[in-house]
């Protein structure tokens, strides 16, 4: 069966994707048409024109800033009938922002609403840094929607934000809220004591729903966009956002959840939580930890999204939570800041491994959880090193180190005659066929080697996990007993001590914190301009915000030469 | 200062490695002796001499099955006292096992013992292979607690063990228990309705001691060896041990751990897991998924060792726990087996590919969680796939898919008519900025969907994921009803809905199981027979075992040609 396919190119005009979907929406279903294809002349729609069966001559020869219009129907007289429509309907739809004057410009908005301290930017990807650019110039915090914004421009946008306390939530950040007023896609959420920072949208949207779900609230819920906690960003708005509300004195527990971050910048995050004075949930996805009921720390491990909200909630309800990590640094002299490992156990290393992870990104070992950490010499340490002594490598030819305690022995004091670490941490396995009584053995190399250390000028904490039970030959309770006496720090699983460690070396050293984003952007009763999609402007006029809608078009006619030659006449 | 080094060899004499290093620790008490060595004439022990300077000439020229002693001392007389008191002390030392008549073989120890179900094997790796086929060949189970064994030698031990109905327990199995008796490592843990099957020695331990801890306690526990869940040993241990315990009466709950694993691997043994009917535990190390109650399968992740024994623990205690996964194979047909997810956010699709991966090892996306798993073809799905509609490349100059459901309707359509999809996973996010009423848009395609698979001769599951409140302006009460009405199964989070799916999917299909093991080997008071480390015959006799200690040599002098001669005319 024939078709006809029609187009039609309106030079210069620009609608918003939102606009055209419900055009195309409408027109699809009229009498005799079998598709229709509406958008902006850009290569990647002609693209899907063309998938589509829509791509006529017309259309294929549309410039960046035309709008095309492409109709498929039955024959001629109904495809003409479609195409009579548009206009109707186009104009019928341009009331849903209900504002008399449309500025065409950012400048001209904050001339309406000067003390307006959010731009929303949901423009089409191409055109979003320019208009960021504005909106930082005019120090605005900015909301910024737009996707397909290339990752230079969002270093730059950040650093720029960044220094001047601004904050640029985005690329790609579909949610925020503020002080009750959902930004994009955005919740309906109660007020209550818990912040969120999030790099990650519907992460957000998840964790905010299940806090209202459970009776409780948020303060703020502040996005980053998807890769603000890549190696290159650096997660720039994440510790702006952070820094915002644990200085905040309304939000009374914290939300930290990313997509799979870098592990780096994942754990320098972590290190401006501890620092806080606020309970942080955390939830990095694909990073689970074991949730720990640790009562010395503010920090807690989330296992998903749901768990996170729970988790929060119950903080935020609990009148004993730790406000902040229990700190050691006045133990440990500068320059102590590694963790060695001397395990005989090897699921307990390859969980205390996973465990710290969170922690700790680089930890070598000669059961490494990346090839890169592989120790270049198992009898040497570097940095972090968790090293497991039952490996084949070590028990050729002697005795299991559950049995036979020299090597770990000689190894304690190797590590502890290092001046740079600042924990050890031990495994003892109890039990038939182990060594008769390792604690004989143990506790005097552990007195022995914090006493050397504390003789050469540093401190040193040595951590044990104990596995047995009361029944062993070797008595539980008896060998923690003489651990302990021997100042041991003693716990019955990995995933206590790992947790212990962890927080331990994140509160050592110093923290270089971004400079504060200006307080006055949580208080205010939230005024923004946006510029992009006008349904954003109507959802926030439903929410009894104010804002102003910009009238936006692609600058310089959508021409990228023109536009950064304006671009760089405005600077 | 100078220092004498000797070394006296001893031809053709075999210790095992605990006696040596009893010997050595003795020898290094004495006066005016500063270091010893006593080993093997092994290279890598020659290695290890080597870096502690004990390494002479006449050291060096040992064979495999000489003993080295070395010793270190300060001058000549000192050292030749020590070399006086090797034999007293070796002597001394020799009556641990306290057994008339000391087998050479484990044929003769057999004659003696023949009821005797298991041998243990402790002997250096090199030799281990050896004795474990002599083992096999009078259809022994075996416990190997040797190391340094190769891939290919566990690889056809094990297909040999199985062909026979027989379990291989190693090689570097550290640890089991069988009623009560601790082989090797072993705890000392109350009997009770837990078993344990580990491929981790001491998360076998951890798991054992917290059950006990926690005033519980096992039937059996299982060690398999480290290696029994990488891809080229297929878990076949596992496999026959996950089995014996669910057909083993007195085991009511079953904790199933291992070091991170091969993930087709985990997922067959799940499986066979979910196929059974006892509530199974499981923790891979490194793959923790969110715990879900939930309420209608037999399979709990926990995300530690020590969570693994607490939530077994709990449901031993529980009188209402699912005994087998609520299974609906029925619904679907022959070739029905892969799952669709079509997502609008990104974090729900990421998160769902993290939990899904238990169960699911292999999921096509357009954000694959392994590079190998990226879709060759965004627009074609691959067995199950997972895509999010609200990357990038799907949002250029069109509206994002929360608010335009057009693209994941047609997606949606295309799945549904594909035969091999059994489930389709949607997700729903409200809040202001995203579509006004995606029910009324979704929930007749859904309708549509399973109507139409249903007239092909198919049936189709389809899952919705839906976040939001219910003050947000779609309202979510009213938005599940009508998703349910349509057919299909709504849950508020990615955790409920894959740890579903999940299930479901690994309910369908065939399974292929091994031979049974013989049950006998779980009724039988322990008897057994121990070659190599005498430690382990006299912990076993401590535990009221009955045990056959063989006086064990190298064969063949330690010549590993003749050893291969001998060894083949055995067959």
């Amino acid at each position: 069966m024939m078709a006809v396919i029609k187009s039609e190119i309106r030079k210069g005009v620009y609608f918003d994707s939102v606009i055209l979907m419900e055009l195309q929406a409408s027109l699809r279903h009229f009498p005799g048409v079998s598709n229709v294809g509406i958008m902006m002349g850009l290569d990647t729609n002609k693209e899907l024109l063309k998938q589509n069966d829509l791509l006529t001559k017309e259309a294929e020869s549309a410039a960046q800033d035309d709008l095309i219009i492409s109709i498929k129907g039955k024959d001629d007289k109904d495809v003409q009938k479609a195409f009579s429509e548009v206009d109707n309907l186009l104009s019928k739809r341009r009331s849903i922002v209900r504002q008399k004057y449309l500025p065409k410009s950012i400048e001209a908005a904050d001339r309406m609403l000067p003390e307006a301290h959010w731009v929303l930017v949901s423009v089409p990807g191409i055109y979003a840094a320019g208009v960021v650019r504005e909106a930082l110039r005019l120090k605005k915090n900015v909301f910024l929607y737009s996707d397909n914004v290339s990752l230079q421009d969002e270093i730059s946008l950040k650093k720029e934000a960044s220094d001047q306390r601004l904050l640029v939530m985005g690329p790609d950040c579909g949610t925020a809220i503020f002080n009750n007023i959902g930004f994009g896609f955005a919740n309906r959420v109660r007020q209550g004591p818990i912040g969120v920072v999030a790099a990650s949208g519907t992460g957000l949207q998840q964790v905010a729903s299940r806090i209202h779900q459970l009776g409780s609230g948020i303060t703020h819920a502040i996005g980053t966009g998807g890769r603000d906690l890549s190696k290159d960003v650096g997660g720039i708005t994440a510790r702006q956002a952070l820094q915002l509300l644990q200085n905040d004195p309304d939000t009374k527990v914290i939300v930290l959840i990313s997509k799979p971050p870098d592990l780096e910048v994942a754990s320098a995050l972590l290190k401006e939580a501890i620092s806080g004075n606020k309970p942080i949930v955390v939830n990095f996805i694909g990073l689970p930890s074991p949730t720990i009921d640790n009562k010395e720390s503010n920090l807690h491990f989330a296992s998903s999204l749901d768990e996170a909200a729970e988790l929060a909630v119950k903080l935020a309800n609990s009148p004993d939570v730790p406000k902040s990590a229990k700190k050691s640094q006045s133990m440990f002299v500068k320059g102590q800041r590694y963790l060695r490992g001397i395990f005989s156990g090897g699921t307990l290393a390859q969980e205390s491994l996973f465990i710290l992870r969170n922690y700790l990104p680089v930890i070598y070992s000669n059961i490494p959880l990346k090839k890169e950490y592989k120790l270049a010499d198992v009898r040497k340490s570097q940095q972090h090193t968790i090293i497991d002594l039952g490996e084949d490598e070590f028990t050729v030819g002697r005795p299991h180190p559950m049995i036979d305690n020299s090597l770990r022995i000689e190894r304690l004091r190797q590590e502890a005659a290092d001046a740079a670490v600042a924990i050890i941490l031990l495994d003892v396995v109890l039990g038939y066929g182990t060594h008769p009584d390792p604690a004989a053995e143990l506790a005097p190399a552990i007195s022995e080697a914090i006493t050397s250390a504390e003789k050469a000028g540093h401190a040193l904490e040595i951590v044990v996990i104990i596995v047995g039970t009361n029944e062993d030959p070797q008595n539980l309770a008896s060998q923690i007993k003489r651990l302990k006496a021997a100042d041991a720090r003693v716990e019955t699983n990995a995933g206590a001590a790992c947790t212990y460690i962890g927080q331990q070396l994140l509160s050592l050293g110093k923290i270089d914190r971004l400079p504060a984003v200006d307080p006055d952007v949580l208080k205010q009763t939230v005024k923004a301009i946006n510029v992009g999609l006008e349904s954003f402007a109507a959802s926030l006029s439903a929410q009894s915000a104010e804002v102003i809608h910009v009238d936006w078009r692609p600058p310089a006619g959508g021409n990228k030469n023109l536009m950064s030659i304006l671009e760089r006449m405005k600077k």
